[in-house]
């Protein structure tokens, strides 16, 4: 795996407060040494990886009394490919390990609280993988573009959301948070694609296109979101979507990095294994 | 895959008021043409047609208002393999359309309620598939067995599940309950294997042999309560489990069968797709 990676996606996807999506090209695979073909061989071998790392953090919460876990934000334009990532990259993991959670437009409950109200209830257990589609981002994201809320709300938001996941980190949750990032061309040749195919035609909205043509509000939004909320304890990686390949494998290896550096290994037995051995025996 | 079974499951592992739990060889093989090669290729193939299905029926209730979903309540004694369903038969569809939740001992607070509701918390909702890993079965066997409650207790909970179950029928959920059926033989030769592995050591708890000192206890609680709960509306299905490719195959053969009798078709468009079409050329 190590040769497959020129550099890692840790480093030339992590956003900074300097990041300009509008100069990142959408159908580059930055740091990756290889083409299509090679790109889904590697994430067919690093599925058995991925997999065997997400059963330690399970195990280890199980049989070690261990309080980690992980939170992958997805984050995109409509058609970017948050429903791929989930199906071909978390889908490599065992389902009882993986807590996922789609937000929509906020219900009546959810609005009568606080924006952050509805994400804690969300939040993986310990040992559990949480993948949000769609998160508190919308809130400084469609929010902003719609002016469902003030500027200075905005603004506020933006504070909280750090103080947020600062908080989560610092209690035993690794956030990796991903923008899928596709061009405008891009996601003009999916949704043709979902309206020219009836079985895609259940994904098409027709507010699909209203959202499009606020496309660079949107752009605008993500992009100060981004840069105000990146940070060292939960930072954003720009991934390039338009070839869906590469995003798959680049969130496959943001993932296994995240769980690296957990380091666990198995839990040791917390009883006498030859004793158990010989109640098993004279069972 | 038709050929694949001489006889569907959904006839040769019914469940009935007659069941006889030892009279049913836990290595056998019923309804199934093939070894365990040719079953690990059905698994394989069955995984597509499942995944498939799995879409239109999420589809069917995000674009059409459908209100269908299916619950899978998997039981069995330790090691039978309910956690290798989960990871081979579920884990083959798309993450974000399962619902899987492991019943644990009660809590405080779920005791302090009937003991079905925890179970109406974690039930699927429209459009996805509902895993339990345990159920509102333990209320009736480890309770039973353990003379948790009065023996008029349990005997009203067979009642008020079958109607439980009912209700849930009517509203729209096929329930599919599977017992999976190892040997006592079985379940040693699995539970020395937790002992010598390091790597399986997180799964072994001391109480697993206490359990097991009650084996035919259980078998009896397990008889009675399919006996009493094999209902037309929700069918028990007692699957042989000593070979693991078995298991599997059979109950992802007994899932595609409850979402083909559905019937669903991809959702028709709620739009008109030629001024969509439109609509996105012209953004």
């Amino acid at each position: 795996m190590a040769k497959t990676w020129k550099t890692e996606p840790t480093e030339s996807l992590r956003a900074t407060e300097q990041t300009a999506l509008g100069s990142i090209d959408t159908s580059s695979t930055p740091g990756f040494d290889g083409d299509k073909k090679y790109g889904q061989q590697v994430l067919e071998s690093g599925a058995a990886r991925l997999s065997e790392l997400q059963e330690k953090l399970f195990a280890d919460s199980r049989a070690a009394g261990g309080t980690r876990s992980v939170l992958l934000v997805l984050q995109a334009m409509d058609t970017a490919g948050k429903g791929g990532i989930v199906r071909h990259v978390v889908g490599a993991v065992d389902p009882q390990g993986i807590h996922h959670h789609a937000f929509k437009a906020p219900t009546e409950e959810e609005l009568a609280h606080d924006f952050l109200w509805r994400v804690r209830r969300e939040l993986p257990g310990a040992g559990m993988i949480g993948v949000f589609d769609r998160s508190h981002y919308e809130d400084v994201l469609v929010a902003k573009v719609r002016s469902l809320v003030s500027d200075d709300t905005i603004e506020s938001r933006y504070a909280e959301i750090a103080d947020f996941e600062e908080e989560l980190t610092a209690s035993g949750t690794v956030i990796v948070k991903v923008m899928l990032h596709i061009s405008f061309d891009e996601q003009k040749a999916r949704l043709a694609e979902r309206l020219d195919r009836p079985d895609k035609h259940w994904k098409y909205s027709t507010g699909d296109i209203d959202e499009r043509n606020l496309w660079s509000d949107y752009q605008k939004a993500y992009e100060t979101a981004i840069q105000r909320t990146s940070t060292d304890a939960a930072p954003w990686y720009v991934v390039p979507a338009d070839r869906k390949w590469y995003a798959r494998v680049a969130v496959q290896r943001l993932l296994i990095d995240a769980l690296e550096k957990l380091d666990l290994g198995w839990p040791p037995a917390d009883f006498n294994v030859e004793t158990e051995k010989i109640r098993l025996a004279a069972s």
